[in-house]
């Protein structure tokens, strides 16, 4: 049908921009970064950071995806024949095996089939009885199957070892979920600008502990762009090492004061409520929730009907309704879709969703109630709100 | 609660913004009116206009609200000791006296009680019986009560007298209704900037015909600044009088480009779907809808349920939700809200409001069967989506 159709993003990276963030940008063109005017956008970034992750931590910022953060983890802690342990149960706790291998770096896996969180009492056997390993790795969210892993149960096990790092991939979790840095001994946590921080993608950030530092000094990997002790350095003085994404740190630094101003634990509680009603909204039509227990509050992984290909209800949600949805990937690719809620998504736009889902779902022929998901989401609201 | 709260505007006006143009306007800061690369931004937003009126006629563009353009309809149409002939069912059509007493004009009043429309038959008799009158003036769209005018009957019968010009205030009726400019004989038709084309206040349009030319040129109330014979000499060359609003019309040009992509029938027919949508949603809640009969497509204006302040339903969803929702005017106020769906507005919108409605209307202790409106307005979408 023709007419208005605006482009909404639910997908769980690139989330909705925050419009006065983006604005903040947009009079920075001119910036150049090797000012005073630059170096202290940058140290009240940093600070702001500090606030994001609720950290005393050094907390730096690279112009690159979380991946790249991700590989530097790897290059800055370990060495030439040291170990590394990886607790996976998804997509991206997969690309920890990836990187390992092009540093021939060896990898123990700890593996969860997908829908399941990672087993943490596997891990600790493993460290127990198989170490030593340098570092230990997990997702706090996996965000391909949409499930929360216990990082506390793991941080608190590798606090026990002096010799070994707890590296945990945030990049969906921060801002999520509650993740306790240094209560929970989570040495390397890393972030991405588009994510929960409401910002387009090309930043990412590592909190360092101490304990980190001093495992960071002994390590022999090679790496150059991503050296933690020369950045380090460097944004200690509101500098970086290469020229960084001047614009992106315009827009992240507007966009945590919103965060400042919200408040980082009314953030985490916004996405916990929009996951909560989500899966409510899911199953009041029939649908069946991928993650069987510990689902993440970034987003929501939904079980296409029976006989039905989940691409079908991607590509119906968009063109009818402009609604951007992620499907899954790999070999959840058809079977499951992705909502997310991470960021700047509110009670209206989940409201929004659900409506828009309905009629799709009617469309391809599966048995609707309209208005029933919706229903489901408005009790959970209801259930919370003042 | 606390957590995220985005602003969503559902007022007939202001409208929400189409990013796109906005985004043009920002890299505009720069352009010097009196340029040839401004002459040809406005000479093409002139013909964009023409399709987007679709009308051969002038069309011109001040840099004022709509109601100077109003003023100017009645100052360069009427001569001391003429006479002008107002249909009013709202606070809009009331405007048209206030003018009319500045300029020391006789203006003889057809009036039709709040929420319905002006009554044409009685305009036709006073017409016939009690003239001449100069200028016939009229609302499309009454917005105060989201009632609809038979403009094309008004229309028809203006055309059998040449000394008699029709002045419609299109405002909000332009972009939402059919209005056929040449084929019903609207000799000056008015727009608005911040209405279905997506922008800011700050511009407002008119249409004139030959006929309107005419006795334009015969007119001796006193004008400078809305001169029409003035603007139509230079905005001809792509010039205006005065400063012109660089950034808005910028900004218009982008947005016109918008809608004739998309088709001014389907913006049209985009707002007749919302509105038919929300009379159903506003209905299935058990809510009287406030046009007894022609609503409008632009807005929809609904009753509190008894015993309920309008303006409590507006708080509420404003502090809620974010939504922004228009009470009623003068002695409609408490009585009524205003639902918007002109311009920028999709189907996920009007979900989003209605369930959010719902809610608030539970917590203000109306009895509520949840997901019921947002069903009614998808029932509504499936009769008409392909």
């Amino acid at each position: 049908m023709p007419g208005i159709i605006k482009e909404r993003l639910f997908t769980p990276g690139p989330t909705p921009l925050l419009m006065e963030a983006q604005a903040r940008t947009l009079t920075a063109a001119n910036v150049h970064h090797r000012t005073e005017a630059f170096r202290k956008i940058m140290s009240e970034t940093l600070s702001l950071l500090k606030y994001y992750y609720d950290t005393p931590n050094d907390v730096l910022i690279f112009a690159s995806s979380g991946t790249g953060a991700m590989e530097g983890s790897v290059s800055n802690l370990l060495s030439p024949g040291e170990r590394m342990l990886v607790g996976t149960a998804g997509k991206f706790g997969e690309r920890w095996f990836g990187i390992a291998e092009a540093y021939g770096i060896e990898a123990v896996k700890v593996e969860s089939p997908y829908g399941r969180p990672v087993n943490i009492e596997a891990m600790k056997q493993k460290l127990a009885s198989e170490g030593p390993y340098r570092a230990v790795f997990i997702q706090a969210t996996e965000t391909s199957t949409a499930v929360m892993n216990d990082v506390r149960a793991l941080g608190e096990a590798v606090k026990n070892y002096p010799e070994t790092a707890l590296v945990v991939d945030g990049i969906t979790g921060l801002g999520t979920s509650d993740l306790r840095v240094n209560e929970w001994g989570l040495d390397i946590l890393i972030g991405g600008s588009q994510k929960a921080v409401m910002i387009p993608p090309g930043l990412a950030f590592v909190s360092v502990s101490e304990k980190a530092w001093g495992l960071i000094a002994k390590s022999r990997l090679p790496h150059f762009y991503f050296d933690f002790s020369k950045e380090r350095k460097n944004q200690a003085k509101g500098e970086t090492a290469y020229t960084p994404a001047t614009t992106l740190v315009i827009g992240l630094h507007a966009a945590l004061e919103y965060i400042r101003k919200i408040g980082r634990e009314n953030l985490i509680a916004n996405a916990a409520l929009l996951a909560e009603a989500a899966r409510a909204a899911a199953q009041a039509l029939g649908l069946k929730l991928f993650a069987e227990s510990s689902p993440a509050n970034a987003a929501t992984a939904v079980c296409a009907p029976a006989g039905m290909d989940s691409g079908a209800i991607v590509k119906e949600l968009r063109t009818r309704f402009g609604a951007v949805i992620a499907n899954g990937q790999g070999s959840m690719k058809g079977q499951i879709f992705r909502l997310a809620h991470l960021g700047y998504y509110d009670m209206p736009d989940l409201f929004a969703f659900f409506a828009a889902l309905e009629v799709s779902l009617l469309k391809l022929g599966h048995k609707v109630e309209l208005g029933s998901s919706v229903r489901a989401a408005q009790d959970v609201y209801l259930r919370h709100a003042g």
